[in-house]
This record gives C-alpha cells, structure tokens and sequence, in this order.
C-alpha cells in the first residue's frame, strides 16, 4: 500500500470511526452474536487475491462490529470501565503511523524519553514522590508477574544467578486475600512459588479489606517455620468489590520484616488523581512497587498500564539483557526500557498518554471522575433506600454490589434469580452488568464511570433494572 | 474530546502520517539527537490547560519526530526489519479506533474469533499442519518465556500446584546455544531454572548452528546426574548470524525425552511463508511451540508475534484463569485468550494481520520477500568477491555479517576499525547498520528487507561503505 493509497483510505476511516463513536448510543450494548458466528464469517484460508480498502472497510462494519460488546456505550457498567478516550486514540493512530520500534534508546530515543516525561507527569498527578520511577506495561497482570519475580530475587539474594528457584532451601511465600484480582495468583504460580506458598490472609466481613493483623500472624508462623516471606499483594479497589486492603498498616508489616510490597491499584489508580481519594492508599510510599491502568476509568486506550518502583537498580538486575546488538556508546547515560519489563521490543504507547492529557487536559478528566462519583453515590443511595434491594458493600468509588432480595428467595433460588434478571438485561442489549460472586452467592457490579455515562443514565438503568426484576422470568 | 473534534484531527493525522512515509527518505536514518534531548524539551509537568490537536501535531513534529530513528528508512538495515506496511497501520488504526476490550470472549467476540481466523490462515500460509492453534503475543520474548513455564509444569507434573519450583526434586535443565536470542537467558532465569541450570550446547564453528550430538551428550550427562531435561529452544534464523539449528536433529532427541522443544522462528519465521525456505525449519512438526514474529521481515506493525502450542489443553492448564466476573454461560463453547498468555487484557491485533493480508495480499509479500533474498544474495557475492572484506557466516537469509579486514589491521585493532567505519556511517544518517560480536570481535550485521529498499539503495550502500573504510577516520 502506498502513501497515497494509505492516505485515501485513512480519511474513509477516520469518517468511519467518528461516524461509528457518534452512534454508540443506538447499537445495543452486549455483542449479539453466538460463538462462531464471526469465525464462520470469515472464509477458511487467507484471501488469495488483494481486496481494496474500501471493501474491508464495509467487512469491519458487517463482519466485525456485530461482534464486539460496546465498552464506550453509556449503558455500559461491565468489568470496570475502559473509555478509550478519543483523544487518547489519536495519540494511538498517531503511534501506528510513526511506525516506530523500542527495542532500545537508539532505536528511538524518543520513545523511550517520552514514555520517561509521561509516567513522571503522571507521578506527580497522582501525589507519589519522588522516589518513584515508572514505565509503561500492556497491563497490571503483566506488572504483577515483574513485581513477583522482583520481589523472588530480592528474598533469594537472586537465586537466578545460581541454581533458581530449585532446591533454593527455605521456601519463599506470598501472601494477599480471596479479594484480590485472579492475576495475582496467577502471577505467583507463573513465578513459580507454587500454590502451597501461597497464603490468603483474612479479610474483614464487611469491608472485604485484608486484615493487618491476619496477615502479621502468618508472616511470624511461617518465619517461626523457617519459610522466609517474599511478598505482600495489596489490592487498592479489587475487582469483585472495590475492596481496600490498608496499604499503611500493612507496609508496617513488610517494612519491618523486608518483604516486598506490590501494590495492586489497577482500578483505583485513577482515583488517586483526585487528591480527596488519596487517603484510600495512605502509606503507598512505603511499598516497593505499584502498578495501575489509566486504560480503566481514566480512560487513556488499552494498553497502557503504569507500574512504578523505587528500586530501578534492582529491577534492571533482575530483568536486563545486553546482547551485543543491541548496545551503543550512550548505553550509561540512557534509559533501557528493554530492562523494565518481559518483552524486549515496545509500542511508542506514550503518546496515547500524552494526547489524552494534552487534549483533554487534566481538569477535565478529574470533573468526568468526580461526576461517577456522584452518580454512584446517588445509585447506591437509591438502591439502598428500595424495598428488598441490598448494596452488599460500602461503596468506596464508582462501583456497586447490588442484590434483590425478594422475601422468602434464599440460596440457590437467589443465585438463579439474580443471574435471571441480569441475563435478561444484557442479552437485551439495552444495558450491560457484570454478575459476579461474593461469599459464595451471586451479585451484579454496577461499574460506572464510561465517558458518556450521564445521571440520565444512571437513572435509565435504574428504571430498567426495577422492570426486569418484576417481570417473570421465562 | 468529540468524535467530531476528532474526525477533524484525525483527518489532519492521517495526512501528516501519508506525508511522513512519503518523505521519510530525505530525513537521517539515525535519530540526531543526544541523550536527554528529548525529555528536555518537554516540560516537567503535565500542560495544566488543554492544547488543541493541531499544537500538539506540531509538538510531534517538532520534539518527537527528531527522536524517531526511522526503521521503515529504505537505508535501514539494522537489527531485523520492522517494516510496519501501511496496509497494516490501517488495521492498527481501525482497532485504536474500535476501542475493544479483550479480557474474556464476552467482552468482544470478534476480537478472539478474528485472532483464531487469522492466527489459522498463517499456520496455512507458513506449511505447518492442522495440529497448531496459535495466538498472537505482543513480542516473541514472551512467547519464549509462556514456552518455557509450559515446559517447568510438564516437566514437574504441574509443581505449580503444589510446592512449585521450591524444594521440587530433581532440577530442570534448559538447553540452548551462545546463538540464541538474549530473551532466551532471560525467560530461564525469570521462569525461576536458574543459571546453574542452563546449559549452552556447542554449535558448529562456521553455520552457529546447534550440534545435536552435544545436545544429545549434554542430556545423557543430565540424565545420569539425575537431573530432568526440561526444554530444549532451537534458534530458527538468530539474531546474531541468523544461524539455523537442525530441528529435526534435535525433535529426535526431545521426543525421545519427552523434552519440551520451543522453536524461536522470530525473525526467520517470515521466510516460512515461501515454500522454498521451509527446508530451513524441517523438523518443526515435532516441536511443541513455535513463535514468530509478522512484525519482522513480513512487515506487519509492531506488536505481532505468533505463537502456536500443539496442547492447548496444557497451555490453559498452566495459564489460566477463571473469576467468578469473567464467567458466562457460553465458556465451555469459546477460545479464552486471556488463558493462552500472561496478560488478561488484549488489544484487538488481529485486525492488523487481517488487513495487510488483504489488503497488500500474500503474493505480493511474497514477492518482496524474494526481491530481498535476491538483494542480499547479491550483497553477499560482491562483498565476497572484493580484496579486504569478507562475508562471515555463510547467508541463509536476508543478513549478511561483513567484515572489512585490511592487511595488517588485526585483533583490538580491528575492532576500532570496524566500530569507526559502521559508526561514522550510522552517525551521518545516511544509512544505518548494527554492529555486533561474532567469537569475541566486532563485525556488521546488515539487514536487508525494509519495504522500501531496492536493489539501487543496497548498491548506494556498498558504495558507501567502501567510501567509508578510506577515509582516515578522525
């Protein structure tokens, strides 16, 4: 494809992707496709023959579109949110068109340096020191794995230098609750701590946060049994309940005992660029390391997960490769990102970040929270003041846990009523909820928080779901 | 920012894109600018009041693009070509401008079916049988290390499950050459084997490629020792020489151990969609992973590496997860990619695939793949044939690794020598090519591939590199 051709097309797209944002409102939310429906679309081998753009443009439309569950939709209140920012989508295309390869500083330098400009902008806008130093990953699982293996070494006095993890003598141990995020555990076994060193340490009843106290009792038993503890997971807003594990209380514990802190703030990161919701991870200087996704509620285009540590030396021991071709003369004086992370080769994914502040602008982004804020405020207060409706747990941000309870529906008849109602809605289409399980029962999350979500819509899912929960069931 | 406000941007994007690709060779191949210049020119906080797309378009021009080495440059010849066909930066921007959220087959259906369709096509167009299932990774380094946790759980009946790599027995041992890609050394030590553990097989002095008969000893002694031969990787076309080591030499030995083999076919991966080139990887059928990165010689945009298991059973064993908010009733019957790798959230890539292959059509890649085995056939026989210079490793692909070797100039002197002339040509901008260490001396890897360079441009390098080596350098 040449220039010009590339030009022709991009323009059709462009009108195309503006046309197709306009009119999100209209397409029903959920994807209402079944499985293999949009394989089977597809013909069985590769075209053999050149099709013009155009042409794949109307397949996107009619093959594609069908198939994707519309995250950006108002009526959207799924998983958490991911906005894709408009703004921070042109950063993205603007990406694409640089074409350009982070392998290394030389490979271009300014992929590198502005990714270092943007997470430190992004520090100071969510009140961290500056003993903070962060990079961009494609998301917190993957910051999750680095920081598990960070902390593996660190407590190994880097057995990977030697025999491993194998046969290494006292067995490292991780530590986090049921609440945290299933990437955690899958972290630590990918790690290859193994499930019998991994403990979840108590919660409380009501706010679902990992009790300090627990987790102090476990670290002394297992020093007490000549395991060494390695690491602390804490979850600042999990996904099942947007649960606050307390960040302060538990950095004494680790701070003390030299265990590694990962803080888990995938979720809640966004809220730290609001300064009244920063005592929600009190204490985070203290952790060694903490990763959050601005491509959740604040919106910049996946992927674009943030992680930041405090001991850069430690992670460029743990994870640096220098091969001979790849080094050059300034290796001293530059960053290489290569050395902050799994893959060697990187996206210019700053300036997603970078268009979507410098579009946007900060202010404006720290309004649009506010205002889910408030919406969530007024649709847990409306909940909770129905007959027969529960919020199940404190809402400390934009989500929440909802549950009908009608008289005389307990147990598994609930769990079938609950997921009856919320089934009905998304495969609808008019509206999209997440049921997911809590004590061993199901609920619906209510994440709000997309861009275009309004307390109208709010309100609208409101109205709907009290119609739905009337209805019998088929 | 509104989809209105963004289609005027985005129509201006696309025509600064269209313009950069179109003028790309009147600018230096190599970034001018000096460590920190970049970041300099940004300010030290995030703007505190928008800035309209156009300023920042011109904030691009001005501060990033400067910082751009320019890898689609027809004069590039360094590392391994990253080609980003423009026919596939369209599919990149369809998927930027979708903005789909890959975390379960829920979330978007088309995004997972379009990566199965895709992902069968390639297996298709690169001779591999029916028995592959493939996904797409963001780069082969971490393919590498997916590969090799499925091979410490096989090799450890699921020790992830229990004690994990701590305190397990017998040790696991990985077997690979001084040949291999550095993110080979990196996925052992972070997959927690341990250096101790890591065995570099001899390779042939003059191809670099992997003695089987070593690999062969090398197990035998591992097995007498009671060790347990884990994984074996097999360079296809490394990164250093483009060595190729006998896979099906080396799938006897593993498959008579029940050894897992990875093949890391990331660069060489492309030359596969020619049937005259899969001599190169005989034996792969054996294997039981494969990755290769689209993103190389074939061209499609970064990040695109495929990756292809044999048991899919085993691989979502060991990656998996399932939390209670990503169920739905549909899981049995669909392909879950967030179990298929380390992170949970994908990007829609697959639309990057799908468009270069439709758009630009497989023959027409395949005709650029041979015009490039031609240019560097031609590379290699002139630098072959002219006094003083030598061509190092016999040329199986697109690399040639050069040497000027004038009389008299031997040893440390010349490596000064080497590293004056390729560094007072990447310097200038003209071209660029990267040095690297063959046996403990310096010499010049040149790439041919870009999508760019044409016969004419390989014959204004070798013009001016022997202008270069004549000068007296300062």
């Amino acid at each position: 494809m040449t220039p010009e051709e590339f030009r022709h097309a991009g323009h059709e797209l462009i009108d195309w992707i503006a046309d197709y944002r306009s009119n999100l409102e209209q397409r029903p939310v959920r994807a209402q496709v079944e499985p293999g429906d949009i394989r089977r679309s597809f013909p069985d081998s590769a075209p053999a023959t050149p099709l013009a753009p155009d042409q794949l443009l109307r397949e996107l439309e009619q093959r594609v579109l069908p198939g994707i569950t519309l995250v950006q939709h108002p009526m959207h209140y799924g998983w958490f949110p991911s906005n894709a920012a408009l703004a921070s989508v042109l950063g993205d295309i603007a990406s694409s068109g640089l074409g350009a390869l982070g392998i290394s500083w030389e490979s271009c330098p300014a992929l590198t340096e502005v990714e270092e400009v943007v997470c430190d902008w992004m520090r100071q806008l969510t009140g961290l020191s500056e003993n903070w130093e962060g990079c961009i990953q494609d998301t917190a699982s993957t910051s999750c794995l680095t920081s598990m293996l960070l902390a593996r070494e660190r407590a190994s006095d880097y057995a990977q230098n030697h025999g491993g993890l194998q046969g290494a003598g006292k067995p490292l141990v991780v530590y986090t609750t049921a609440e945290a995020h299933s990437s955690v555990i899958k972290a630590a076994l990918l790690a290859g701590f193994g499930s019998d060193n991994l403990r979840m340490v108590a919660m409380d009843p009501e706010t679902h946060s990992m009790r300090a106290e627990s987790l102090a009792e476990l670290v002394a038993k297992d020093i007490a049994s000549g395991n060494i503890p390695a690491v602390v997971v804490a979850s600042v807003g999990s996904t099942g309940v947007t649960a606050f594990d307390p960040v302060a209380e538990i950095a004494e514990i680790t701070v003390k005992h030299d265990i590694w802190l990962h803080v888990d703030a995938a979720m809640a990161g966004s809220a730290m660029l609001l300064p009244e919701c920063r005592h929600l991870w009190q204490g985070v200087e203290a952790a060694d390391s903490i990763s959050w996704n601005p491509h959740k509620w604040m919106g910049t285009i996946l992927d674009c997960s943030l992680m930041y540590v405090r001991d850069v030396q430690h992670l460029v021991r743990v994870m640096s490769t220098n091969p001979s071709y790849l080094r050059s003369s300034v290796d001293d004086e530059v960053r290489q990102y290569r050395d902050w992370g799994i893959p060697l080769g990187r996206r210019f994914r700053a300036l997603k970040l970078w268009y979507h502040l410098g579009i946007d602008g900060i202010e404006s982004i720290r309004s649009r929270l506010r205002r889910d804020l408030e919406n969530a405020g007024w649709f847990a207060d409306t909940v909770a003041s129905t007959e027969d409706w529960k919020v199940l747990v404190p809402v400390k941000l934009q989500t929440v846990c909802i549950r009908h309870e009608p008289p005389g529906i307990e147990g598994e008849a609930l769990d079938r009523h609950t997921l009856a109602w919320v089934s009905a809605i998304n495969q609808s289409g008019a509206a999209f909820m997440s049921p997911s399980m809590l004590n061993g029962r199901w609920m619906v999350r209510v994440s709000i928080g997309v861009e275009a979500t309004t307390r109208e819509h709010v309100e609208k899912l409101w109205t709907l779901i009290q119609q739905t929960v009337k209805k019998p069931i088929p």
